[in-house]
C-alpha cells in the first residue's frame, strides 16, 4: 500500500462512522488506523456494533489531534452539527486532510448557517477554504483539495436530479417544488420519540416543511449554476423504512423537450460517472435498486397536459449521501479513479 | 332494527370487502344479510379470512341478482373496474340501493373513463344517475340517492384537501401539484410482483406519474368547484406500509393569506362535519394518526419566501377511502346522523 | 348510564393508557372521566396523542388520589413498574376498584417478585387481596373483586396456550419450552437504542433468555393448575412490527392424543368463551388475525415422529395481553357480560 | 485472471440468481460469462433487475447445455425443485463444475427426497457423488469435488449453531427442538398471496410445522455426526423483513457445562474459520448484524434451572444461507482462501 493512505474516523459510533468503517475496510488503498469516539473511548469498537466483531478490531481511540495526525493522512468527521467548525481548523493545521459528513462546511455565508442552523458558523476562513463535495457536479475542485464539505443526503439526490436541467435551461428555476422521502437512519443513531419503531412503522410524516436545514444548501449550489439568486419549496417525509431517499421534483419546462430530450441530457451530463445511472424509456427508479451502494439513479416524466416535468432521483442516504460520496471524494482529492473501492452492486432485495 | 337495512356486500374477499364487513357488524343500523363472491361461492368467508372466524358465520354466496333481492335492501360493490357498469344497472332495476367502491361510475364522461381505465364504460344513463359520494364535499346530493359512486381513495385526501381554498379562491388551480403516497392494500388483495412483500419492504417506488386514473376524478370535481377545467400534476408512491395515504400538495396563494387563515378557512368549512380534523398551528398530520379509522387530517405550511401554501391531507385508504366513506355514504342515504356506526378512534400505535 | 361506571386512567400517555382510551371511549357502560399523567399534568391529552384530537377533548390531570375519588369508581393503572406497589393501597382506601395493567401485583410472592423485578415488592397485604386476572382461567375469582393484577402480555398467550392441556395432564409440565415472539409496542412508549427503528426494522433479536420477569408469572399460573411447582423453558424475541405476540410452545404429550383430540379438548375448555377461538385441522393463527381485537387464537401440530405438540397462540398485545383484557375483567367484576364493548373485528389487513 | 474461472448462472432472474450476480462481480477471480434464464432468454438482465443496469451488462441466455460448455467452467443452479435433478447429469457429462443451490441433491435417500419433496428424486448416481456442502463442518469433501449440493439456508443456520455440541456428545439429540425464523426473500421471488406485502407486514406466522422439506437434511447431517438416526422437531416462521435467519434451539445438556463451556467449544471447533463468529459472555446475535454478509454468527444461554441449553443462531439467507456460501464452496473446491470474494463487512444498518 505505498500509494495509499492511512484514514482515521471521527463519530465512528453513529451511522455515518459504521457505513465509512464497512466502504474503507474494502477499499483497496485505505488503511484505517483510527476509529474515534468523544463519548466511548476506551471501549472496544464491536461492543457499539456486534456486526464488525472480528472485521475491525480496533479500540475506540480519544479524541486527540496530535494522536490522529501521527496516525492518519486523512481524517473524516462524521460528527454532529457544531463539531467540525471548531475541530476542522485544527486537524488542518496539523498537516491533515479533512473531509467533512457533517453540515457545518457547506455554507459559504456564516449568516445562512447560523439562521438555519441555530448554531456559531465556522470562521470565513475556513467556509473560504472548503469545497463542496457534490462528486459529479464539482469534483474539478474536489482534485488537490485539503478540506471537503461533503455534501448532505437531501441535497445530494435533488442536486443530481435537477443540476442537468436548470444548467441547460431547460426548467424555470422558480418553479421548482421538490417533494422528498427519507428513511429513519438520516436522522442518525440517537434516540427520540421521532425515531421509536412503534411510532415510524405502518407511519408516513410530513416533517420541517421548509424550514429543513438543507434547502440553503439547494439553493447554493443552484444559484452557482444558473448565476443568481433560486428560492425552492423544499418538502421531507419520514417513510417507515431505515436507507433511501427519494426526491420527486417538479418544474416548468422551457420550451419544447420531450422525455428522449431529457434522457439524453442527462446521459450526457454525466457520461463516463459512473455512479449516476439514468433510466430510459420513462421508466422510474425506487430506492432499493440503490440500497447500500454508491449509485444515483434517475428517471424522468414529461407531461405535455402541464407541461412539468417530473424528476424521480433516489440514492442511499448513507452512501451515495454520506460515506460512499466521502471516499468518491477523497479519491478525486487522491487523483485515483473515482469509482476505487466503491463499484459494489446493491443489496437487492 | 325496524328502522334498521339489510346490507348485500359483493366481493367480500378482497380488503374493501373484508372493511366493509368489518365495520358494518359494529353498525347499529345495518345487519350483513349477504356475503358474496362469484370465484368462491360456498365456502365458508373464514377460510379466506380466519380473522372473521367466529364473528362473521356466513357462507359466501353466488352472485344473482334476485337472489339479493330478496334478501337486502342495500348493496355495497367492492369489485374490480368494469363489473359495476354491467351489474349495477340490474341492481337498481331489482329495487336495491347501490353504493359502488370501484371507478365505474365517478367519471361523468365516457370518453374520459374509456381513456384513463382502458375499458368499456357504463351507459351514459347511469352515470347520469350516480351521485358521487365525496360526503363532506357533496352530502347533499347523497341524501335521498339510490346510486353513490363512492370516491378513490386518493381523490379523498386530495379533494377534501384542496377543495376549501380552490373554493375560496385563495390558491390558483393551475399550480397546483399533487405529490401522493400510498401504503400497498390501495392496490387490492391480488398478487403481482408488485406487492411481493421482498420487492416492496424497505423500497420506496414512483408509479403511473401523470397516467393514473383517479387524475380525472380529480380534475372533474375541482372543476366543479371553479367552474371551469382544471388540470393538475399528480403523482402516486408506493410506501412500504400497509394502509394510509399521504395527499402533499402545493399551489401558489392568491393574495395574502397566513396559516392562520388557511386553518381557519378550513375549519369553518368543515365545521360539524366529524370526520374532517384541522391541524392547528402549523402542525401536520400523519398516516398513522388515522389508522384503522374514518377520519382525514389536514394540515399545512405557508411559505413567503415563494409564495406557495403546502396542505397535507391524510387518510386511512381502507377506510374513509373506501368501506368508511360507503358506509357514511350509506348513512346519509337514510337520513341517519352521518357518523352512525362509524366513531371509533384510530388504532395508535 | 345509570348501571355505568366512571373511570380514570393513570399513565395515559403510554401505550396501555392510549389504548385503554381508544377501548373505553366505545364501551356503552363506561365514562372516561379523567386521564392523568404525572409528568405532563395540564397538557391536553391530544398534544401527546394526535390521533385522539377531537376524540377524547380531556386535558391531563394530576395524580391525585382524593381528585380521583370524587371523579370516577374505577382505576386502571397503565403505569411503570413500582407504582402500583405504593399506589394501589391508597386507590383502595379511598373506595375506588383498582385493575392494574403492571407487573407488580401478579407474583403472589414478594421475594419472586424481587428478585425477576429488582424492586421492593407490594405489600403481603395487597398481593394477597389482588387477582390474577386471567379471564378465561380465573374469571371466576374476578368477579366481585375490587383489586385486579392483570396478566401480562406474554403470559396471556401463553397460559391460554398451555391450561387445558396442562389442566387435562396431557403434557408433561418439565418438557415445556416457549418460544415467544413480541412486536415492539411491548415495550412501550419510551426510547432506547432497543427500540430505535433503524435497529429493530429488518432485525430480528433475541432477548432476556431464561430473564425475562414473566417467567415467574407463567411457573406460578401453571403451578396453581398442576398442583405443584412448575419450571419452563421460556424465550422471547422481538418482531420487527409494533403489535401482536406468538407463542410457539412445545412439549412431550403423555399417552395418545391426536391433532383432533387436541382440539376438541381446548374447543371445549373455553366453550362460551368468545375471545378465544380454537383454530380445527392443523391450521395455524397468525398475529395479524387477532391486530386491534381482543382474540386470543390457538391452533396445535401433533407430531408423531417425536411424541410432541407443538401449541401455537397468538394475541394483540395492546388488546388482549393489557388494555383490552383489563376492560374484560371489569366486566366481570361489574357482572356484566364480558364481552361488552369489546366485541370489534380485527382490523385486517 | 490466469487462474480464475467463468461461471454461468442458471435462474438468474430469481433472488439467488441476483445474489449470485451481486458476489460473483466482486469476486477477483471469477468472470461471470453467462446469465441464463429459460423463461426469459433474449431480455437484458437489467429489465428484471433494474439494481443491475449498467452493472451487468448481459442478456439473458437460452438454458442450452452446449453453449455452456463453451463459455463457463462453473455452473450454479439457482433453479426450483426439480430441475437439477434433471440437468446436473448433463452438465457434468459435458464437463462442467456444478453447484447446486436448490434442494434436489441434498438428501442421499432418494426415497426421503420423494416423501417430502414430492417429486421424482435424482438418480442414485447422482445423489451419490454429490458433496453437501456445508463449509465448516464438511469442507473436506468439497475439496476437489466437481458437483455441490449447496445447503437450504434453514439447515446451514441450524446445523451450524448444533454440530460443535452435538459432535461432543454434550447435548441429547432426542431432545432438540428447533424454532426457527425467517425473512420473506427465503421463498423466492414467485408472486402468491403468502408473500404479498399486506398479508406480510405486521404479521407473524408459522408454517410448515413439522413438515417442511428440510428437516430430513438436518436430520441427516445430525445422524452422519452421531452416527445413528436424530429426530427432531422443527418449526419455521415468517417474519416481517426480508433477508435473515434465526434458528433458535433448545437441548437438554448432557452433565455439566456452562455458557463459558460452550462458548469455548464453538470457538474451538470453528478455529481458523472466518465465517462463523462465537458471541461472548452470553450476548445472542440479531439478523442484522449479518445482514447482506456471508456470516454465521452464534450465542449461548444456558439454564441452570432447567438444565438446557438456549443456542441462537443467525445467518443471511440468501448469502450464507444460499449464493455466499455456494460461492465458498467454490472457493474451496479450487483450492483458494475460502474467504476469496467474500470479505465484506455486514450492512448496518
Amino acid at each position: 500500500m505505498s500509494h495509499g493512505v492511512r484514514a482515521a474516523i471521527i463519530g465512528a459510533t453513529g451511522y455515518g462512522g459504521a457505513e465509512l468503517i464497512r466502504l474503507l475496510q474494502a477499499h483497496p488503498l485505505v488503511q484505517i488506523t483510527s476509529v474515534i469516539s468523544t463519548s466511548n473511548a476506551g471501549a472496544p469498537l464491536a461492543e457499539h456494533f456486534p456486526h464488525l466483531q472480528e472485521i475491525v478490531l480496533d479500540v475506540l481511540d480519544v479524541l486527540d489531534v496530535d494522536l490522529i495526525a501521527g496516525k492518519a493522512d486523512v481524517v473524516f468527521l462524521a460528527t454532529p452539527a457544531g463539531v467540525s467548525a471548531e475541530l476542522s481548523p485544527k486537524l488542518l493545521a496539523a498537516g491533515l486532510k479533512v473531509i467533512d459528513i457533517s453540515g457545518d462546511l457547506r455554507l459559504k455565508s456564516s449568516a445562512d448557517y447560523e439562521k438555519w442552523y441555530k448554531k456559531p458558523a465556522a470562521s470565513e476562513e475556513v467556509l473560504a477554504r472548503s469545497i463542496y463535495g457534490l462528486s459529479e457536479v464539482f469534483g474539478d475542485e474536489v482534485k488537490g483539495s485539503d478540506l471537503i464539505a461533503n455534501p448532505g443526503c437531501y441535497p445530494t439526490a435533488t442536486l443530481l436530479g435537477l443540476v442537468p436541467a436548470v444548467a441547460a435551461g431547460w426548467i424555470d428555476p422558480s418553479t421548482i417544488i421538490i417533494d422528498a422521502k427519507s428513511g429513519v437512519s438520516g436522522s442518525g443513531r440517537g434516540v427520540s420519540l421521532g425515531v421509536h419503531y412503534s411510532e415510524v412503522n405502518e407511519n408516513l410524516t410530513a416533517y420541517k416543511v421548509n424550514k429543513h436545514q438543507h434547502i440553503p444548501e439547494i439553493e447554493q449550489a443552484l444559484g452557482r449554476i444558473v448565476g443568481k439568486p433560486v428560492i425552492t419549496t423544499f418538502t421531507t417525509h419520514l417513510v417507515p423504512m431505515t436507507r433511501g431517499i427519494m426526491a420527486t421534483m417538479y418544474a416548468s419546462v422551457n420550451g419544447e423537450h420531450t422525455l428522449e430530450d431529457f434522457t439524453q441530457l442527462y446521459s450526457q451530463y454525466y457520461e463516463g460517472r459512473k455512479f449516476v445511472r439514468i433510466r430510459k424509456n420513462g421508466k422510474l427508479p425506487s430506492t432499493k435498486e440503490v440500497f447500500g451502494s454508491n449509485y444515483c439513479d434517475i428517471g424522468f416524466a414529461v407531461d405535455e397536459r402541464t407541461g412539468r416535468v417530473t424528476i424521480v432521483s433516489v440514492i442511499d442516504n448513507v452512501v451515495k449521501g454520506a460515506a460512499g460520496q466521502a471516499i468518491q471524494n477523497l479519491n478525486i482529492m487522491q487523483g485515483w479513479d473515482e469509482t476505487t473501492g466503491l463499484l459494489f452492486a446493491p443489496v437487492y432485495p
